[in-house]
């Protein structure tokens, strides 16, 4: 690969209008254009700063909008969508990632010619390599820390999400330390409450992380859930360095970019990126940002693990798209840097699902978490995480869970009660 | 009023169960649930923590999703809308915006049960008025600092949106400035590009600012678009303030909630929030946010000025939506606050819309840019100030603008020009 000179975004568009007539109007407004021509807007001053319209492919044609409010097609014609790319030049905002969005992903998504518009994927020049740190841990950081190789990494979540104190949260992570766990993450709706503050529970679950770990070698990943204000942020990431904690967990839409930067440049440890609130931004077919386009900006910012979501999850996304997710975030950003991050399956995973996550992230290089599919196992906590590597096991060496189950007690409970 | 003892938040729901049963998932999914019951959650857990459904009201029924992925209903039934409110115990979360966003607009947009869900209004307990600043100027502040009393500020945008240096956009202010131009913004596309660096701007225009401010004792208040990240944010802030500028401008969606936090207890100018990428968070009309929801929680972290489109704009917003979001900015957040903030009218502004806006606004208490419509007037940029000046004033009076265009020439030109 080589890096593009101009910043380049692709769209899904759907319009009453010409695309390509669509599409220009995209570049203008997104530039040096207004809704009408303005003295100070030279030929000379276009050619220096106005986005292009790089390549233009039709989609096909749509009897009904996708969305109210646009502009309607003349008697008799219908709406076209089409895939189109734009360009802009670099020096319109240096390397800068929150002007980034305001560019990429800003107003033209309620211009009135557009009945549907959708960001689907960013390439961006080198100098935005050079200015953010990207994953500080990636898979190898991870695994690193996490001490798991040729393997997926296996976690959970606590689970109630919310109404523990932080001595029952220090207890439920000292009986999955015990049963073997990987990984644990915070729920995200657990931050810094009241009921649960971010620094006693720190305390507690590393107490426990720390004690399995000088009794077995084995030190659990944490994923403590630190999402706040950035000072709040970067003195629980301090905290949870000096307590030997090797992970941070943030909700990056609830702290948004300029936060998540500062998290970023700040962070010692490897970054689990929470895309709760990406429902919003992605469900409607023909709006919003479509997941490769998203992650790549967090994973410049330093996002080291992504949520892509699971297989067959409780959610509306189908696998297919789950795939899709999954497989991006080995899309590299740069040639000198790809900047991967690890995908995380998450939601409604239990034992089942196991072969198809690992063939659906297409290598080994993966983190999944079940939270009620490890805290509900019938006969408890350790017997959950060891029905969880079980079925990891036999689906890395291509063993029917089924089969596997019958020297397996655990997994043969979990393929039962799940 | 009085401040509600939980966390309120309002959402309209689409879904194929009962609508209670579809709400009574949303609250548990967004507390102490997950998608089987574990061992933890015990009956005095849940009472602790759990979010309860308050109020629910039919909206009808639908024959077709809104949404795909949704669970579909059962042999000749239909989709049912419903007004829910929900409730969270304070203590969940405490006081914090982020997790605010995580708890209220968080995975409950994905979830299967829904074809729609979409977030309409928050109420909050009084501790967050306590956590956070609010707007530190709104209206009086703005209109001190601005030397506007008894009429809606009449502002402008610098256009071409890029490719100006800074050398022409002070030229430009300078010009606009001697036409007594009460506000000037900077466009969301410009912020800190090499090719027009964040302090040369502010140099050059407060140095217009400040010469037309000497000779005619009218500073006008100029928002400097500082997106970027927080560091750089306080840095241009402080810029600002040492050259004597009056007002800063941020991208809030692009920034997101920790970063404009951070700039809201730093500022010592009004904040002039602009909206850029709210069409993705808004525009399917069965998803994501209305703009009460969204704008009070950056009223909260201190925005004074809210963008709320125009009347008649060049998006794909009706009139009657722009009317409500405008109005919305004045509804009290909290008994001892009330962090109003300023509804900027902006898109394809010109003499126009005047009386319809200030109708909108419901009362003189506004803020309107206009960018091509000042700057694109047949008699030049003094003439395009002086017209929107006159369109107001005729407007406040009540005259029919025609009727006043007769000894108003500027405004004449405007009204056939535009």
């Amino acid at each position: 690969m080589t890096d593009p000179i101009r910043i380049e975004a692709d769209y899904l568009i759907e319009t009453a209008y010409v695309p390509e007539q669509a599409a220009e109007i995209m570049a203008g407004e997104q530039s040096s254009g207004t809704f009408r021509p303005v003295p100070g807007e030279t030929p000379e001053l276009k050619e220096r700063a106005a986005a292009r319209v790089e390549r233009l492919t039709s989609m096909g044609t749509f009897e009904a909008p996708s969305l109210p409010g646009a502009c309607q097609p003349t008697d008799g014609q219908n709406y076209q969508r089409a895939h189109v790319t734009l360009s802009w030049p670099q020096d319109n905002l240096g390397p800068s990632l929150p002007n980034l969005i305001a560019t990429i992903a800003g107003n033209l998504f309620e211009l009135k010619p557009f009945s549907g518009l959708r960001l689907l994927d960013v390439r961006l020049p080198s100098p935005f390599a050079a200015a953010y740190p990207g994953p500080k841990f990636g898979i190898e950081g991870t695994r690193r820390l996490a001490g798991v190789e040729g393997r997926p990494l296996i976690g959970t979540i606590i689970k109630p999400s919310v109404g523990l104190n932080a001595e029952d949260t220090g207890a439920l992570a000292s009986e999955l330390c015990q049963g073997g766990i990987d990984f644990i993450k915070d729920d995200e709706l657990q931050a810094d409450g009241p009921a649960c503050p971010f620094d006693d529970r720190v305390r507690t679950v590393m107490a426990a992380v720390n004690a399995a770990a000088d009794r077995t070698g084995k030190k659990t990943m944490v994923a403590f859930n630190l999402t706040g204000e950035i000072d709040e942020m970067r003195r629980r990431h301090d905290l949870v360095l000096a307590e030997g904690g090797t992970c941070i967990m943030a909700s990056v839409n609830a702290v948004g970019m300029s936060g998540m930067i500062a998290l970023g440049r700040h962070t010692q440890l490897p970054i689990h990126a929470h895309r709760c609130g990406w429902g919003a931004l992605t469900r409607s077919p023909m709006l919003g940002w479509a997941y490769p386009a998203w992650s790549k900006l967090w994973r410049l910012a330093g996002a080291d693990h992504m949520h892509v979501n699971g297989i067959d999850n409780k959610f509306s996304e189908d696998n297919d798209s789950v795939i899709a997710s999954a497989r991006s975030l080995s899309d590299p950003m740069f040639k000198a840097n790809p900047m991967r991050a690890v995908p995380v399956f998450s939601s409604g995973q239990t034992v089942h699902q196991a072969p198809a996550t690992l063939a659906a992230a297409g290598s080994d290089d993966l983190l999944v978490t079940a939270g009620g599919g490890v805290v509900a196992h019938p006969d408890g906590v350790a017997a959950g995480v060891t029905a969880m590597r079980e079925a990891y096991e036999a689906a890395l060496s291509g063993v029917d869970l089924q089969a596997y189950a019958k020297d397996h007690p655990a997994l043969a409970a979990a393929l039962k009660a799940f």
